[in-house]
């Protein structure tokens, strides 16, 4: 060894990074945002992200049916640029990518919903905000710099849906995604064996808990509040959040309600958790703009194919109607590549990011986003493909 | 946080819930009343309701092949009313489900078959009394409120296998069901291997255990007796459940005499056990009223194929000439809409029910049938199918 | 409880079995041979018995491919007897079983080969003498009950070989049966790991294990020798079992050879490690009685299918013309049936008995065959199948 | 036993082996070897030789692949004498196996790429080295005595390229293997894990880890460097490698760039890393002398079909235009058995060699190609196969 090479050795590492940073600087993949979301969050917070409906079953499945999926690389194709942007609903996009709706944000962070929208608009992805949100839509618009998009559970009370898809509008939210899922809620048995509340109750073992993520219940008591913040005055009182969405939603919908909806909104309409040919012509049929393969993330139904396993049918069948998106088991940037070549205009993650956002607020969903992008970035000049436009079903092969 | 949530936070639970309330109310599923089953029971008690034959393939395949088989939802079908009732054998039934034959119920709990049947005729599901029940057919009747199947194994003893049809008769008995597929008993190597005797003997080793488990020591020596009820006097003194049973069924039993049986009961008969279209062929053409597609929960011949993966060509076969029922590896409510939706009338369970049983007894029993009850509801209604009856292969989709 | 029921529940059980028997009692299965067998012998022992060739995929398949098939019951077909009884190679046996030739049978037990073939006589089964065997066949031609085969290695020096199968003869052994997948000795790791010799050697690792297994040691020491009793003076001293071995197979061995062999037995001849149809079909073109398909147990090539998957298209190319018998993987009774439901004459074991070997000499493997056997009576009934020329390959089928 | 035998059994083993081959005495197979070398290296080391891209689904794959391939023996075919003997690239191969480019070899041993060469030229393999090896490819050629090839990886500065082509002719290489899977480096998440640098930089971690490693710290310590002996000056300080490479690399390069190289290289030319038939067939087009088709070992793309699976499409498509080698998942001798059959003309091995070169330099790389050239030689043997030009598809079956 020369001697310039032991001063190198012996070179101490500058400790310029801060707690946050260093955090997030040991986070290399979705998976890593994950376990360390699992340290860092109360056992009830985190299985309430990371659960599904039973056994299960389909969570497991929706990331093992993208692993089924081999991909054919072409090289020497000169991937010096590649070109990662798209159009989603009629705006650009710099990622085949946006933000799935997911509730309760503020119970994972204090900066709940305005931390993920700050994020995903440093990015330019649109950011669905949920109807269960803890931040009120008006707020959120407040903030938010890329395209909001609102995402709607029909309630018993129709005025309530009504009221919300008016003040979704007002708020200047580019789209409305309406969810078709839950008829009534899946059975997320983590919840049920954590005994999970909404907002989070103090008990014996909630304050054990405490003792343990002092850094979150900090947070938790510090912040606004962790009720709905869209229909806050419906929620009086903490409740099993089964047993309260259980009261809540409306199983009679139908297709017939979804006429006025598209009416009422008078923009880019989305269905979202189609999983069937004949719910996917049905929707075309109904001139809705775009439809979102999933299952709930295996929330819902278990036991319900793998979205990306019937998507290609799916495509086939509406695609040239419709944009078709995708979410349920996207994890890595090669999943997003592999959804678009089987037709999907773009990805939706909803775990990844309340991974990061559980682990670093704001920094940590855009961490989870500079990952994703990263690895589609990687995997396109690895596949020899230079934009996403040019993925199609000969990049991939089913195993 | 607001002064009323902080106040929320810290409102204590009530403690109404008595013990027993407080141990159902944790099992949101089967699989927990498994769990707890085996913490309060005595091995070899858990073991001889949850174990099966030999190397437990079929056991493990039971439940696998269930698993293998995807539902395909259609969403806004307006699903808020769900009709799961269905008539099974001529009555109607609230549930597409009836309760299993199975022997040795004081074994698991002192009020052994009555507490089953208390709890069927609560929810108003048939239950099928066993040959090996703990208790007498006669005493079963003055509790039970729904309707009660008899369940025959017939015996070396040609005049005690009338005899027990003609007690069966006089005690209301809707049906008969004659277990076909134990010429000799299957060989259940737990209960070897625990040294498992009827009724149980004290050892070194059940001392032992009795320690842990006093509870059920206690519910066995004050309980009647947990010899057979039925045929107690020919089981003079303890021994291993095998070595007993294989004295005294008789393997030379043969479709020629399913005739007189037919005969001498004169209502619903129903064969049990099959597994082959040419054995449904041939109980159809001798006129019975039902089969049930059943490898015996796993318990009798290893490696035989899984009833649910039989059962649609059975169904093609005989379907329209009687009904037919499965049962084997029944853990969910969606599992019994995969089974309907594969052509059965109705799904039978034994173990989910058995393992309430040995957790709190009737009440057990009653949760057990309550969980099935409520996520079949859930599951027809995530899946947008308003009535059993709707129920068809196009619901269905084998991975 | 009654009185009567609480004496009961008090008494003692006797102690009238020795510990042999209770050893054996409680083994129900061969598996619980092999894990007695596991706790017993001295590790390198055990490997010797149990491993397979390099990453033992082979030995693995071998069980898993058993597990691949399903048994198809018919039921009631009064099965109160059931002939278990066929013809090998021209004499009546009273199951369709062989013992397969195994080496060094002396050092599981001081009784070696001659606990094997009392234990095979005393069931009627017909039993090959390894030339590995530590025991001359004369001695053990002398306590022999049952048929007794030859299995013949050929060796380097032909006139070794010639003077064997001279001596087979002599002894009285009915049939020849030439192993031919042995052209150079496997590669069994575990062998290579534990250092494994033959005989074994005193070492600081050895004297350790003697020190945990002083029943076996004291048998070893107490034994005439664990050399090769059939071509001991050959063996001069201790050595790694391959490298002893690979000095003295015969690589250069041809199909060409097999004539002189066919001509100077005169009897019975049987080749044993066939796995391709061809062949096969070249053994049946040279008139040889019978082959038996087997990988030799997963010990030799690594990689080669499983003996019961390419049974069937062997037993159609060849199987009018001679006996086919298949070994590898029988551990169960219902194994036996599926090698005969696809058209083996009868199974072979090899490891089953030597586990019992090891874990009580002659009791030991009196105790795998009545286990077999048991299993594959019961497996019968429950199959519904009266004798074992009517299983046919309706009985089975493949996943 | 007699006295002969006690004796034996007492005499002590000769202490004649030295530490380095006590230690290769225990590795009878390449698993053993990469276990032995998990103990010695620092785990950063060993995961960069061991490791794949993302979630490592490729390089699990690779092996895996390799075992769902039966071998189909045929014996009796007088295999006495077996020749493993072929030709590769215009040059006579005692076996048909190459060493695969492999970068920082000095971080495995001091010795690094010399060890290599020399344990390679022993065997008369040819080695193929990287561009980023730690020793030049003019010290390399001083010690080797088989062919050396030269792989290269093209850089943003093309001078540099063409510097290095003139470089490898100077120094005699027989061979320029152009690595066409690298247009951005793959995400080594266990080298980001590790905090890998190069050279190894001293942080707590690294200290710690010395005092468990100080063999090799004092390797590292006294070598004369790690860094990249052919582009050294360019490599000014420590860096992450994926950090360092990706600045180098060269992500437009496309086809079009082909030619020139063919041109000033004028020799054999290999193109490393194709995986589908239209990149083997544009390469055919160019008149490339041979093709290795290879997914970096799972180092690259993640979710590639494994090398393996696509050979024999790929061999169908060029197989008469150029030779086609592979590698990714070699770990045994039947694996080249495996790739020869399916149509390569040589297989190739990166991880192996250098598991032995971190367990003992020089000799432990002789030591993996011993092992694998033993393993290829029975494995011949057991297949009934005399020569490598007579094994064909016959000789595999895909499960």
């Amino acid at each position: 060894v020369k001697p310039a090479e032991i001063a190198a050795l012996l070179r101490p590492r500058t400790p310029e990074l801060n707690a946050v940073r260093r955090r997030l600087a040991r986070c290399h993949a979705v998976a890593d945002l994950r376990a360390t979301a699992r340290q860092r969050l109360p056992r009830g917070v985190f299985d309430y992200i990371d659960g599904g409906a039973e056994d299960e079953v389909s969570l497991r499945r929706n990331q093992a049916a993208f692993a089924e999926i081999d991909l054919v690389p072409s090289y020497l194709q000169g991937v010096a640029d590649v070109d990662l942007g798209t159009t989603i609903l009629g705006v650009p996009s710099p990622l085949p990518l946006a933000l799935a709706p997911t509730g309760f944000s503020r119970m994972m962070h204090p900066d709940g919903e305005l931390a993920v929208a700050r994020a995903a608009g440093r990015s330019g992805l649109a950011y669905a905000v949920s109807t269960m949100a803890t931040t009120s839509i008006e707020d959120i618009a407040e903030v938010a710099t890329g395209p909001l998009w609102f995402q709607l559970y029909v309630w018993r009370d129709r005025g309530l849906s009504k009221e919300l898809i008016d003040r979704a509008k007002s708020a200047g939210c580019h789209a409305l995604m309406l969810t078709v899922d839950t008829p009534v809620p899946g059975a997320r048995e983590r919840d049920l064996r954590n005994g999970l509340t909404i907002p989070p109750e103090l008990t014996v073992r909630t304050l054990l808990d405490g003792a343990r993520h002092p850094h979150w219940w900090w947070g938790l008591l510090t912040t606004e509040s962790v009720t709905f913040a869209n229909v806050s005055n419906r929620a009086a009182e903490p409740s099993g959040v089964m047993a309260y969405v259980a009261r809540q939603f409306d199983p009679a919908l139908s297709w017939d309600d979804i006429g006025w909806m598209v009416d009422a909104w008078g923009g880019p309409f989305v269905m979202k958790g189609i999983l069937s040919i004949d719910d996917a012509e049905r929707a075309a049929s109904l001139g809705v703009s775009g439809i979102v393969v999933s299952n709930h993330g295996g929330r819902q139904l278990d036991h319900t194919p793998p979205p990306v396993a019937v998507l290609p049918d799916i495509v086939d069948a509406v695609g040239d109607r419709l944009e078709v998106l995708v979410d349920s088991g996207v994890r890595r940037g090669s999943d997003i590549v592999k959804a678009l070549a089987l037709g999907a205009r773009a990805a939706m993650i909803g775990r990844p990011y309340l991974y990061g956002l559980g682990v670093a607020g704001e920094q940590g969903v855009a961490h989870s986003i500079d990952i994703l992008s990263a690895e589609l970035r990687r995997t396109m000049q690895l596949l020899g493909v230079a934009s996403v436009d040019q993925l199609s079903r000969t990049t991939v092969q089913r195993r």
